[in-house]
């Protein structure tokens, strides 16, 4: 897990490098008119899928689908989709529900794109066109390098369709803001230590940030057994709250930008009001996990992920647990 | 609570009595030809907007959006959706932003639908037709009866669409149903006794029954401040699955269809795997939680979600905690 954490830089300058190239691909085949748009993903690419949201629709204005996938492989639901755009997202490009999922809404009249790492996947040749992560051979069960990839993928399917909130300069800046976030790993080691007793914690974010609340939530629960849930800002507020009591703690992604007000206010009311110990990871000098200066919002989730993974990791050590391979877990999950 | 988890079977024989009325009245409104559908809600209510996705798309054969409320209240996405049918969820019609985002998808494009307890709230002011759930004033923080009055709302806007694998006969019997499980406390009780230790708590689903997999965990935590998860069967494999060790709790819900082999499936290696404590919520005789026989699969999650309200009911009570308002709740929760 930590070897393939340190490639993420290269990996990013690497699908950073080929985004012109990819752009013009998926501009190609962008259904016209476009109707709507369909995000087919499971596990971690799930987790990508709704950073996938939050960058594609403002770029399309399109509404963005997150497919149920047991709608088609269990209940066989008729479709018709013409016009949309279906991007399914697999790292092996060889979970079978994904790829019936794709499948399904291509023969239903969308156009499909892949995203995988593996461009002779099953998923590659039944799109229309791929995207290919070049994250290498991903080894440890859980994904780290491949999400980080997935992220980039989708930022560059937004700049396809549309405006974005950032441009080619910060492409070129993200690889080195990710090596200095990984070669500063004292901040995750002093999170992880305070996380050693805790039965529980909660993950939030809200708008781009949300999908790395919920891949913190998942890596902690991956790595070390920890019984995380990932939240937006807004669905805590809403009952789950509850289960934060005194000392429980709870770690906040947030950037500057439109939610930034929402999570500070949620933050000090969960301080104050029930005694939450708060972890932030932002480009703050008094944050926790601290994220690089700079970095659009809309881009934060790739270092701010990296935060998490890191945490995951370095807790997962101080609970003598092998993070590369936690017990009981297999890197494909062959769910139908 | 309890007064209000008791007037489900009438709440529900209200809306059965109206649906034909209702299905007119949704007919009348859906965009000809139909792009795509787009659910808003939040909290208990999102939740039933699963559920909706699970009705609402083999009924219509179109794509089901959840909406990120966030990309309109925060980040002002601009948004073209000519064709879609927008159907909002709000008990009291009052959440800021459910109305501020149907507003949105209506000034794009869609045709509105809301679903409300009151019909002379600002989102039904707003929407071209609205769905009154005649729930009557609900006073306890924890939705219930509305929560099952939206399940049965999106299954009627379902009938309006298309064909559905339900008839009139299943409305006519679904009352008595409910009463039987609303009479029938003790399993409830058994099974609360059995989590008073618990630190952590996995609820799973899979299809139709994801939806009350994700309300159970939300009842248990905000009345009992207990850290209970819900997930489809198929996320859980996905890392999830790491954090159940022996004797964890898992509160599995399915029904005979074909989503019941996976459930199966998963239950037994929970089991036999991680030695999870595995509490089932079925129509069977070795049922921890007994399910009505006889509910077809697609409307069995009101009569389980009932189940899942007196788990958290009676847990509550035998940690000495009072349901009807958990501490640091509110009923009306003014997110942006």
């Amino acid at each position: 897990m930590a070897a393939e954490m340190a490639e993420q830089p290269a990996v990013l300058a690497g699908l950073a490098s080929r985004r012109l190239e990819i752009i013009e691909r998926v501009r190609a085949v962008v259904p016209e008119p476009l109707n709507g748009i369909v995000l087919i993903a499971r596990g971690s690419s799930d987790h990508a899928a709704i950073y996938g949201r939050y960058v594609l629709q403002p770029a399309a204005a399109r509404p963005v689908v997150l497919a149920a996938p047991s709608l088609h492989t269990l209940y066989n639901s008729p479709l018709h989709c013409p016009g949309y755009l279906a991007v399914a997202v697999s790292q092996s490009g060889r979970t079978p529900e994904i790829v019936t999922v794709l499948e399904r809404h291509m023969a239903a009249g969308a156009t499909g794109i892949a995203v995988t790492n593996d461009p002779g996947s099953p998923l590659a040749e039944l799109a229309q066109t791929t995207i290919e992560l070049g994250a290498g051979d991903e080894r440890a069960v859980p994904a780290t390098k491949t999400f980080t990839s997935e992220l980039a993928a989708f930022a560059i399917v937004a700049e396809a369709l549309g405006e974005v909130p950032w441009g080619s300069e910060d492409w070129a800046a993200l690889p080195s803001a990710l090596t200095d976030v990984l070669e500063d790993l004292e901040p995750a080691r002093r999170v992880a230590e305070g996380l050693a007793g805790a039965e529980g914690l909660i993950s939030v974010g809200r708008g781009y940030l949300f999908s790395v609340a919920l891949e913190a939530a998942l890596k902690l629960k991956e790595t070390t057994s920890l019984l995380a849930e990932g939240y937006s800002a807004a669905d805590l507020r809403h009952g789950p709250v509850a289960v934060i009591e005194r000392d429980f703690p709870v770690l906040a992604f947030s950037a500057p930008g439109p939610a930034a007000g929402d999570m500070n206010e949620l933050t000090e009311w969960l301080a104050l009001t029930r005694g939450a110990r708060i972890y932030k990871a932002a480009p703050r000098a008094d944050a926790q996990l601290p994220l690089p200066p700079g970095v659009p919002e809309a881009l934060m989730p790739i270092p701010a992920v990296v935060r998490a993974q890191q945490v995951a990791h370095e807790l997962a050590l101080h609970k003598g647990m092998n993070p590369d391979a936690p017990e009981g877990l297999t890197k494909i999950t062959p769910t139908i």
